[in-house]
């Protein structure tokens, strides 16, 4: 039985190869189980049927039989968890220590790196934007700094093996991939390159790209041409 | 063995009953496993030792045999799945669900909840702070709402049975407690109530509360004193 993830056909190109059904098709190809996407138009995610899937209205989601789950870390741990050992050792304490990188990557990580796209995209009309971003990147590069030194010179966080915990942090600092914020931190550039070049990543990369055949709803395409940094 | 967690010997006033300690407490006291606390001065969670055990000089830590995690999601994750079935359905897609509810209690309620908390209390002096709160409350309010729609007339999450998942929600949630950001979701003050209402709540924040008991570093004293609020 293939599981079934939603995603959607149209992002403006900020976030394309962001959207967190790229976590999902990593965690699957990783594990080597095929899917099958709902491509949903913008809009439709705020729509039922969607919002029974998912109740705050956002992708992705995962279906296989009877069980339908939201939350891409739960998504992505339940298929660690569920389908073979590619992305949690069988080690009692190092599947704990995998586990606890995955909510280090969404709880401590990704909310100050979030706040920043809330700040330079969604907010960046606001007033208050533009002069409150030192402080985010203060926050941010706490953080990474702390990352950078627990990493050292382990390949992955926990050592030598990918797991999950990897997956998911590779994820969420490539949201601020290319930035000076990143770039500060070899230790962390090198870290995402690594997860970059795993043929999972490649595929999944590929296949969420592929997937944008939609075109622009017309109210999207107004806000981001009011934007005025994607065409 | 009696796991050892960490915990502070002194918080300011508003912080007291929301450290996160309490969620692995809780989680302890649900499952019935007695614990010893190790606490940390203000200042000592950004030095060793405890950047060993806490990357980002955080509490809560856990310890046990040769297990050191960190991360309060976690840390109750692990608790949940190793200590009996108190916290988790032993259904498959239930447990499943159990764990989504979880990560979206940490990684799409928390985050403007701490947004919030950020600009009330730490930023609260920086001129962004106030004019921004609005289109924060905004945000929360909307996840709220959802939330509430999703729990309609049920006791918990899933059903009518408490799991992991509602511990995290409830202790997240505790954060907007007594504002009117959370009460205008009847659906979730009362939610939060029956949480608390459980004998192992209970005990746990008696518990934090009563581990209280160092005085006010000098640096801190005199930041809690700048915000003018609390004693």
């Amino acid at each position: 039985m293939r599981p079934i993830i939603t995603a959607y056909d149209w992002v403006p190109d900020f976030a394309r190869g962001q959207v967190r059904d790229l976590r999902l098709r990593w965690a699957l190809e990783e594990v080597g189980q095929p899917y099958d996407v709902l491509y949903l138009q913008q809009g439709e995610q705020k729509q039922p049927p969607h919002r029974d899937r998912q109740p705050f209205g956002q992708v992705p989601t995962y279906e296989a039989g009877d069980l339908m789950l939201f939350e891409s870390g739960a998504i992505v741990l339940h298929i660690a968890q569920t389908q073979g050992d590619a992305l949690l050792p069988a080690d009692d304490d190092a599947r704990a220590r995998a586990i606890e990188w995955m909510f280090a990557a969404l709880n401590t990580l990704e909310p100050p790196i979030m706040d920043r796209a809330n700040a330079t995209l969604f907010e960046r009309d606001e007033p208050w934007s533009l002069p409150r971003l030192p402080a985010i990147d203060r926050r941010i590069d706490e953080r990474l700094r702390e990352l950078a030194g627990r990493l050292g010179r382990r390949q992955w966080l926990d050592g030598d093996r990918f797991s999950a915990g990897d997956l998911m942090m590779v994820a969420v600092l490539r949201i601020v991939g290319g930035t000076p914020l990143l770039d500060a931190h070899p230790t962390l550039t090198e870290y995402v390159a690594r997860g970059e070049a795993r043929p999972a990543f490649a595929r999944a990369l590929a296949d969420q790209l592929a997937g944008f055949t939609g075109a622009p709803p017309p109210a999207f395409a107004a806000w981001v041409a009011a934007q005025g940094e994607t065409g």
